[in-house]
């Protein structure tokens, strides 16, 4: 039976950030590919590498709207000397055109038979009796998308690891992809050994627990994860055994550290970390269960948790998902406008906001403000290890939450 | 009826990109509020500032995982002169502690009424019968989060205009908060005057307006807006009318750019700017109907309809859904690997590769390379209209696509 006097072992030997770091990367790998339609893949990792399955374009194109025309018939074109040309139907795809004649067609659609370059607009004078004068030659190919000229069939189109944006869509749309290898989005069991789920009716309202689901399940989302599970497994090492035995998730996240839960992890599967040097964020554990699935044991105060998911179960994810391991911020190089001072042995995540003048002013710490310090904050500072802080005007790296404060444009 | 000598109306007189981004800033505003589950707020752009209705911690709790004690009764603990405290049962919640006394608790907990101080269980050593020794003095408050310490009642938590992140979630959660009002997303429809929809079974394979459907999806979903709407209106002036007549749109993006659906406009609502020096992107056009809906006139080559989203459109959308309307790419100030050459009078958007050493070399242009440029690129420079281009060495401003380039944590 347990006593008031269980759970006294402490954290004194904590891991270095770049070991917690390190050993993630060693252990955690991306997983195996799934088909998706080519419409649900913006946002995903792309598996391995498309190859064209045609030239693309597949024929010659209007680069611009305008009239495709033979370019040796506008030699000596000019204000004083327009050429007139006939304008001939167009059906919509190949076809003759024939000698003297010029077709209207819209960027994109392929050249008729025999054009070889397209006269924009803007240099083309409509005219009576269904013609059309052009005031500047043209020389050929101008303005024409060439067949294969942006990749030939069999080149690489789009590479593997390629995280899908707008553009690579269009590519691969273009392309005649209809659907898509992707790495499979990591599924994420969430259990608790506390009451860190609860949504308050049996807790204080207020209670700093209350945070930490809906918290979470925007960190996973963000990270490219989905929740597959999110509830209260209770604090009793068989419950919390038999939840890691269960398949079905790529990683499992157990928040409300303590050391029942690391001495089951170490018991049921291997405790490779307990304790980081990372403030917020000190009270974290990092394993794996015999099947190999990794295991995060978090903190259960929100800003602790935060930052835990921020370095190490983000990360964790973000790989398992053929993500950039990286902080998904922006760095941008600052200096401090104010004194920054961190403990030697630990490293600290100090918020900072932009100031005129390009600066960045460190806030007070998470342990003062909690989550309040982020959403006053522009960004944040990592003080390494190693380090006392930062002198006023020292230049740093500081990572940026969104584009508000980043943009120049 | 419409001859072949339509549509040779050309676009020579371009507005300049500065004015076209000025005439969306000073015409689309965000729109109103919804109500939202805090579940689903990830990503959204609070309304109004959210205030404290709690003092935020609503009551005095642990910062860490110890034990809470009088801090008085540590004074003169030390390694040579541990004190003994009696471990006493911990509730859950606030009662008193007896003197003389400990609980165990975890960080985030209530204190016991009497406790003042946390002493985190590295500096406390596990003795038997139910005691243990602390061995270095704690001051009132240490490891203490005060009741509203992050946040007094009726303070601001969140400010509008926000977006919402991982910590503000949890921030919002903490302080009891179930929903939370944010500004709608827009609802974009977008009509096709020509078969841009089309899936390719009634063209060539690999024609380029296949690219844009799903590409356009993209560029929407990640600006934040919603595709209400996407099918091929054809290309006959009165179904245009009727489509910009229509309620339930937001804004109207209407591709396949010609001179009839910029008739249409100028006739059925205003067409404010006919052609942009953009390139890719020039054959734009921008008005709103009579309703004063935003209309976009986007071209129907896949990387001119890109490069007319990312900066017209995509602005749009953005400041719609009450987004930064800067480009959504992180911006790094860049040496040039190679000579940009550019045409003077043109805003000209230069696909660039990030070299070892921290250069961007510029890859083939897109009027080379298509949508091909974005796949082989890490960002992209934007070199204005007055501008001829770079010499090689020029510090230039590279917007980047995604963290993959620009991490170094």
């Amino acid at each position: 039976m347990a006593t008031a006097a269980d759970g006294l072992q402490g954290l004194a030997k904590r891991a270095r950030v770049e070991d917690a770091v390190a050993w993630i990367d060693a252990h955690v790998a991306p997983l195996a590919a799934e088909d998706v339609l080519l419409a649900h893949a913006a946002g995903r990792v792309l598996f391995q590498d498309v190859l064209a399955e045609l030239d693309l374009p597949p024929f010659d194109r209007a680069a611009v709207d305008g009239i495709a025309v033979r370019a040796d018939e506008t030699v000596g074109a000019s204000a004083y000397n327009p050429l007139l040309f006939r304008l001939a139907p167009y059906a919509g795809g190949p076809g003759d055109l024939p000698a003297g004649s010029a077709v209207r067609l819209n960027a994109g659609a392929p050249l008729p038979r025999g054009a070889d370059a397209v006269v924009p607009l803007g240099h083309v004078e409509p005219h009576e009796g269904g013609e059309c004068a052009v005031i500047e030659p043209v020389v050929a190919g101008s303005e024409v998308e060439r067949a294969g000229s942006q990749g030939a069939r069999g080149s690489t189109l789009v590479r593997s690891g390629r995280r899908l944006g707008p553009g690579d869509i269009g590519l691969l749309a273009s392309a005649g992809r209809a659907r898509v290898g992707v790495v499979r989005r990591p599924r994420v069991r969430c259990l608790s050994s506390s009451a860190a789920f609860e949504t308050g009716t049996s807790l204080p309202a207020g209670a700093a627990c209350d945070a930490i689901g809906p918290m979470l399940r925007t960190l996973i989302e963000r990270d490219g994860g989905v929740l597959a599970e999110q509830h209260d497994a209770g604090s009793k090492p068989e419950t919390l055994r038999t939840a890691m035995a269960l398949p079905g998730a790529d990683i499992l996240l157990l928040v409300g550290r303590n050391d029942d839960a690391a001495a089951t992890l170490a018991e049921a599967g291997t405790l490779a970390i307990d304790g980081v040097a990372l403030r917020p964020g000190a009270a974290t554990g990092i394993g794996r269960t015999t099947a190999g699935v990794p295991v995060l044991l978090l903190p259960d105060t929100p800003a602790a948790c935060l930052w835990a998911c921020e370095f190490l179960a983000g990360r964790a994810i973000r790989r398992l998902g053929g993500r950039s391991p990286q902080f998904p911020f922006a760095p941008r190089t600052m200096t401090v406008s104010r004194k920054i001072v961190s403990e030697i042995g630990m490293t600290e995540v100090v918020p900072v906001r932009c100031v005129n003048g390009g600066g960045a002013e460190p806030l007070p710490s998470f342990a003062a403000a909690g989550l309040r310090a982020i959403t006053e904050a522009d960004g944040f500072v990592v003080v390494p290890e190693g380090s006392e802080g930062y002198q006023r005007g020292t230049m740093v790296t500081v990572y940026l939450y969104d584009e508000r404060a980043r943009a120049q444009s």
